[in-house]
């Protein structure tokens, strides 16, 4: 016996009831479609209160019930991949209710967002998309000498600040192309059973065992991150959950380190990637280093999927820097993302009504 | 004994002459540096005559003297990896003197050219570079109302149209994203010795023995052809080599058949890829197709690193669709060019001293 509570945006899917039904018989199960807001992070409460009442199950973009409105609640499957937004919620103190996300089901179309960015810059697409509008055939010296040459992924090495779902499959991709990964997690991999990563992951993608990177980087502490950007990085990307603890991980001091250790090798300047949560990076301190010039910020330039607000004001000069390519936080988007979901769902479900360990439960204590 | 003649559009590298001569010690070596023409194709013969009479092995982007001027000329090693550009030379008739091209150095950077395009595409990078131009924190909804929506790797079955070293390279990458993989190859690759491609491979990357592909199909005829744009193929590849054969091999009935396939099938078009030579594609009848709506033309774009001519001109109207990237012929540049160049000058050096077989000798008649 039970009752699911469904309150996310997109309406049920066709079969989605039947499925449920079949392996769940005794479950009851209620769905409420409440579009998306403008930010994507509407936590508008016009649920009916007494919805709550009933459910021991709710799974839910954002919408989160105070403790006391739903007593028999015992599990939240999320829609997020994170859970940031919860951390200040009573609920997320509560010891008898157990949170999952869906960690895992975006690290595909991210991992493509990244490795398209990558290849933006090493490519030049942005100065031969200018020379296409004016019907320009430059040649190639023109090209490497206002761009610099192309260094293709076979000497790239790409740091992976975070070495979870997204990063793994990010660490695929730049494997296949020949690059080398460096990874960096809060808690030490020293064994082989340590590197594996018990969360979804799309069969034929990832890097579950944890097998690819040459060197493991960890630490919660300013000099652990130093050591990793210390590491000749081409690119640095930063896939980590948004905590205290990473809230302005990367700051001036961080910025520093990088540009010192580019001084020194004299090489191309790191590509910096964000993908995670805009708070990750001191936005103010990556907008002044980004607008100097390479050799002295050691900054090839920024790829930013997310920023601090969000929306980003059209009058941040982020938007204009011409070393900078920011999106509205939309490298989670695929065609795809429900019916990994769904997965993830189904699979939660069957390990909850046995009463087997959640996929994706998320650890209260450290906040992810 | 011997004498290497080398015409280069490079000065001679650092340690080139202390490695050819602790391998080779007989072997005497000229080094020639004739820079790049506007078109990277300078067949300019500004060259002293007299240093081809004494070459016994010619290494060359593009000079090549008659086959009187170099009668002791034994073995050719290109720059190039393609010999289209020769087919017409007297000394490509000639038996006793071996071609060998460098097929397989280009095969990471272009991958990487092709998958950037893949993803430009797939992630609506050009419409999203316009609204960061304006600083417009684009909604999700928005986004997907005007480009579609994000169809990532994972449901995307990729036609490469010639399985060597570079459409190995781009299986791999395509694979590691989650992408089904269709290969075409002129001859029958029926058993798993003929899926084998003994070229240039650097470690780490292609698919040297032919294992990616979910199903292969060969032939040289136009039905042939056909069969495999009926595939329902999200990306079609064009890289084969130039021959008489392949010259317009995707003409205005193969577009047709691209774009049935698609009105059948409902789906968001094809993207068509092309980093051979832009002779394999009838240009006039691409740029018609590219004009209609998706609908009708059942290509969601195209992706050109060659044309034909180049430079292209100006006026021509390919440069200005908007659902056209087009790249001045840059796809193969990288600094790591000439390493790889000299690892296949290196290993058939060595073979040819030993009277082996070389690493890809072209074959004459079938013309690469």
């Amino acid at each position: 016996m039970g009752h699911l509570l469904a309150i996310l945006p997109f309406p049920e899917p066709e079969g989605f009831r039947v499925t449920i039904q079949q392996k769940f018989p005794a479950l009851h199960v209620t769905w409420v479609h409440q579009p998306y807001g403008i930010t994507n992070w509407d936590t508008a409460n016009n649920i009916d209160e007494e919805l709550f009442k009933d459910a021991t199950i709710l799974t839910t973009l954002s919408v989160i019930p105070k403790p006391e409105q739903a007593p028999k609640l015992k599990f939240i499957q999320l829609l997020p991949a994170g859970v940031d937004h919860l951390l200040d919620e009573p609920i997320f103190k509560k010891d008898d209710i157990q949170i999952a996300t869906t960690s895992g089901i975006h690290a595909p179309q991210i991992a493509e967002w990244v490795v398209l960015q990558i290849l933006s810059f090493s490519h030049h697409a942005r100065y031969l998309a200018d020379s296409q509008s004016r019907g320009e055939w430059i040649s190639h010296s023109k090209l490497t000498e206002s761009q610099g040459p192309v260094r293709d992924m076979t000497i790239t090495r790409v740091g992976i600040l975070g070495y979870g779902s997204i990063g793994r499959q990010i660490a695929r991709v730049c494997c296949s192309m020949g690059s080398e990964v460096f990874a960096f997690t809060a808690s030490p991999r020293d064994t082989i059973e340590s590197r594996v990563d018990p969360g979804f992951c799309l069969p034929g993608t990832g890097d579950p065992e944890g097998l690819l990177p040459t060197k493991w980087f960890h630490g919660l502490h300013k000099a652990s991150v130093h050591q990793f950007l210390q590491q000749n990085l081409d690119v640095l990307v930063v896939c980590l959950p948004l905590t205290e603890k990473s809230t302005h991980l990367i700051g001036e001091e961080e910025l520093s380190v990088l540009a010192e250790q580019n001084r020194v090798r004299q090489g191309p300047g790191t590509l910096i990637i964000n993908i995670a949560r805009g708070q990750i990076i001191h936005q103010e301190a990556l907008i002044a280093t980004l607008k100097k010039p390479v050799e002295e910020s050691g900054l090839r330039g920024a790829a930013l999927d997310v920023t601090e607000p969000e929306p980003l004001p059209q009058d941040n000069e982020l938007w204009y820097l011409l070393n900078v390519v920011l999106h509205p936080h939309v490298s989670g988007l695929t065609t795809e993302h429900q019916n990994r979901y769904r997965a993830v769902l189904e699979e939660n479900l069957t390990r909850f009504m046995e009463g087997r360990e959640l996929m994706n439960l998320v650890e209260k204590k450290r906040g992810y």
